[in-house]
């Protein structure tokens, strides 16, 4: 048995604040002795006039209200439902029922007939007539039509007219608290089509004021608005990028940014799962350096007692350390900082960056296996446990599935070159494209829709990139000296993981450092870590946020990022 | 069937090295001609002589090499299992053969008279006489014995004297790739003591030189030493925690340090599965911040672009935010920054936290429940699975098994300092403790062994914090006002979480900021992202580092962080 909620004593206290005072005390002060003439003055006697006067106001006023008050509860006193409606105390724990609240993504046909609590937004409603009112109830990605209908019997489960009134003002995005019964209906105004809720008790938790914008406009897809401009009764504001990220709390609240965040967390999820059982240990490791690792250009600096650190740009170095320290197989999934001035679609100051990094036996194609088994493991995961969320996000931002072979194509780089330039693809700078140049973020794109048209692929691997275009550490190719042991993975036509096998010798490292101008000795941090002997061992690093934004084809990295930061964004 | 290895072509490229270049041809520029006499100076005279003594030198030198290499050669030719042993060119994934490499941890009865492959570091080795050596190889925290015996069959498995010899002198910590056949055998020297392998083949992959310290020293424990003192015979070198964490890449390889990190890597695995069990997501929250959110005299500062931002001190604000974009349930494991300069056992200035945060539907108990029965999970989870890798601590640490119940003892914060007060505990200023003073370090602890002694466990609950101890969006107490909605959980003795329900109501929260003295003006950033509306929630922040130290009592929270971070440390 369920409870009514809340029990009448919390009811009762939600009539309990103190009685506005009526009419103040006066508080001026009085006439100072000594240099005043004994009698009342002119001005007093105006002075006392007024105060009579006021003091008559005051008591027509009380009077007045005296006789609200009294109809007024004489009113309520005629409001049989008046329990089983208002607005709550504050919440702080004040007591434990254990009832069971439900969620609506719950439901189902063993739900009809059964009473239910559950706590939703109110996300809108709507009055047919005088005695029913249509309530649209929201839990994340679900909403749910409520029926308040006024009701004759006098029972407890008695809704009034007051009741009703009190239902349709209530703001939308306020958190209620709703008793009721789950009936069989067909419904078209709601995600939840094959139920509603018959409303007994409906009380609000929380009250909320003014909106920057509504979750309804909030949802649109780029459809509804190609639509709303041919047709002149559809009014639908856009909201902009910036205003939601302005809003974050608000705009986290659609539809698709509760089925994103999912996905985000799955894509961490599923990445995990897969290095466990592939012997991968976990490891963090500091964000705060002390040498600008890799390179200093892009660093943020950060003031560290009386001295200076850097945040790190990646886990490269320490991953490494790792492994020369006999962790065989790690990961890390932790923030990346870049302080590059780019504002692009696709780049943010701080991102997740999905890290690994492991030992070799024979060859850097280990890693490669190991990298592309744990991606397919990705998509495949999301695909078959998310598709609801998948569908969501679908009708804000429609988007063909993203495909991918069983056996993931492995392009040599030259050869996508090959295809490149097949197709009339030219370098940035118009000139003929080179074997040994790297691609341009057009040329990746062009590549990415090639490959599609050629495999049925929006996921493939290029392999074998120019040495001169990597960097330092990555050991070169056995054979082809101007070749490496490196790959970038694609996504719909952007890069979305970048790894290589590293040089594990500390004396053909210095040498690479100094055939790319770097000296050694600014780098002995670096160097160290391998005088003491690490296996040869390869890696990759991931950019969570585009692997959610290219599989869901967002637009915009800012979408897959729960508060995104960029070189204008620090906020919320 | 295992290939050998490496291939004869890899094998002889070792050999390829370009042959030391003897005796240099003479560079010395010619005399020029101009103002020089005709005939030869006195000087020149003497450089001629000087010369041709060299050039006799250097012809002598070249005949004496060539008779040397003419005998090595000759001594080569006789050592039949040249092919068995020596250094391999640097790895460069010259070719892929498929072979499985042994993972010393998966040995059982079904290995033996296998003939296996593997990598390993080279730990020892000792001599028996001149025709056996006895090697240690090492993975993480196994080793396994290597027996060379020099054997008179020119077979392809021949081990040379000459082999012996090599396998000898291959430095310490150098990892090696061995082939050999696994065997039962009495072992005492390793951590496999059912088992050995005989080695057939043996090439050094990676040579290392010198050492900071020795494994074996390093994994000393206390005890150790104490018997070091009373035997002269024994002499061991105490490695400190300061050259160890200069060293880190080194220490990391320690038997009880491969189990610490495996141990790290399981908690937070284990905090993960459990909250995902409870319908949590799993967030990332910026960790760059545009303003000091909660207290600004512990926070980093960050040079962004032209303006300045702070590392976050937590996720509280952007885990409530999520919450109050209807997230519901979400966690974050990240990166915590605190700018203190607090040199003690237990700080440091970047550690993980494991962060969560849910919306509550009767009482903050609910949140209560959660953690508790994370914790149990993660401990439990430990007990049950890393058996092994908590012996392997033990044995560098010893300590006794951590204890929990089953039904965790919850304290109300009054009943602590009851216990405390009858024990006859004082407050830090030596008077009497009073029921709303906060714990000093000390009072924890004492209260954590009083609790020990009572109830027989090492974990326990203190509910119901005074508020005033407590920060400002702490919700108080329904009832006694100077009581608030807030816990601690501790671990022998000392706190490793902190947490309670936190005041969702804007006005409220505006009003608890006045009352412990900050202007509401200044964190309109926190008060906005409740204006529209979350629900009442709680949750509570865990450090990771420190559940690890305490459930081993590593004594030190640096030995739980891969490469900790203190006032004095951002290296490496």
């Amino acid at each position: 048995m369920s409870e009514p909620i809340p029990t009448e004593a919390q009811a009762a206290s939600t009539q309990a604040a103190p009685p506005a005072a009526s009419g103040e005390e006066s508080t001026a002060p009085a006439p100072t002795e000594g240099d005043a003439p004994a009698g009342p003055s002119k001005a007093e006697l105006k002075r006392r006039a007024k105060e009579a006067e006021k003091a008559k106001k005051a008591a027509d006023r009380a009077a007045r209200e005296e006789e609200e008050k009294r109809k007024r509860e004489a009113k309520e006193a005629e409001d049989h439902a008046k329990q089983n409606y208002g607005k709550l105390p504050l919440h702080q724990s004040q007591e434990r029922n254990g009832r069971k609240f439900l969620k609506f993504s719950e439901l189902s046909e063993e739900s009809v007939g059964q009473r239910v609590v559950f706590r939703a937004r109110m996300h809108n409603s709507r009055a047919q007539g005088a005695k029913i009112v249509f309530l649209n109830f929201r839990q994340q990605t679900h909403t749910l039509q409520g029926v308040l209908v006024v009701s004759g019997e006098k029972d407890e489960n008695q809704v009034s007219k007051q009741m009703l009134k009190y239902a349709q003002l209530i703001p939308s995005e306020s958190i209620v608290l709703v008793e009721g019964v789950i009936k069989s209906a067909e419904v078209k105004s709601c995600t939840i089509t094959n139920y509603e809720v018959g409303v007994y008790k409906l009380f609000t938790a929380v009250e909320v004021g003014d909106l920057p914008f509504s979750i309804d406009d909030a949802s649109r897809a780029e459809a509804d608005f190609e639509r709303a401009e041919k047709d002149e009764n559809l009014q639908f504001s856009r909201v902009s990028l910036v205003t939601r990220l302005d809003n974050r709390v608000m705009d986290l609240r659609t539809p698709s940014n509760q089925a994103i965040f999912r996905i985000q967390s799955a894509v961490g999820q599923l990445f995990r799962d897969y290095l466990n059982s592939q012997g991968f240990i976990e490891i963090h490791s500091p964000k705060l350096q002390g040498a600008a690792t890799e390179s200093g250009a892009s660093v943020f600096k950060v003031q560290y007692f009386n001295s200076t650190a850097f945040l790190a740009q990646s886990p490269q170095l320490a991953k490494q350390m790792a492994i020369a320290g006999d962790m065989e197989r790690v990961y890390e999934i932790g923030p990346v900082f870049r302080a590059e001035d780019s504002n692009t679609h696709r780049h943010m100051t701080e991102f997740m960056g999905l890290d690994l990094e492991m030992a070799i036996e024979e060859h850097y194609h280990e890693v490669l296996d190991v990298l592309d088994s744990m991606l397919k493991n990705i998509f495949s995961g999301l695909k078959e446990k998310y598709s609801h969320e998948i569908e969501v996000i679908k009708k804000q931002f429609p988007h063909e599935d993203f495909l991918f072979l069983d056996e993931t194509l492995r392009l040599p780089f030259s050869e996508g070159i090959k295809m490149l330039k097949e197709a009339g693809a030219k370098g940035s700078d118009g000139e003929e494209l080179g074997e040994l140049d790297d691609l341009s973020t057009e040329n990746e794109k062009f590549l990415g829709r090639l490959v599609r048209v050629k495999y049925q692929t929006d996921y493939f691997i290029l392999d074998k990139f120019p040495l001169a275009i990597r960097p330092f550490y990555t050991m070169p190719d056995p054979v082809d000296p101007t070749l490496s042991n490196s790959y970038d993975f694609f996504m719909r036509g952007e890069e979305i993981l970048s790894g290589a096998q590293r040089v594990h010798d500390p004396t053909f490292l210095a040498e690479r450092m100094r055939s790319v101008g770097i000296d050694p000795a600014t780098m002995t941090g670096y160097l160290d870590a391998f005088r003491l002997g690490a296996p040869p061992h390869g890696g990759g690093g991931i950019g969570l946020e585009r692997v959610v934004m290219l599989f869901l084809k967002l637009g915009n990295i800012r979408r897959a990022s729960l508060f995104p930061r960029d070189p204008k964004r620090l906020n919320p």
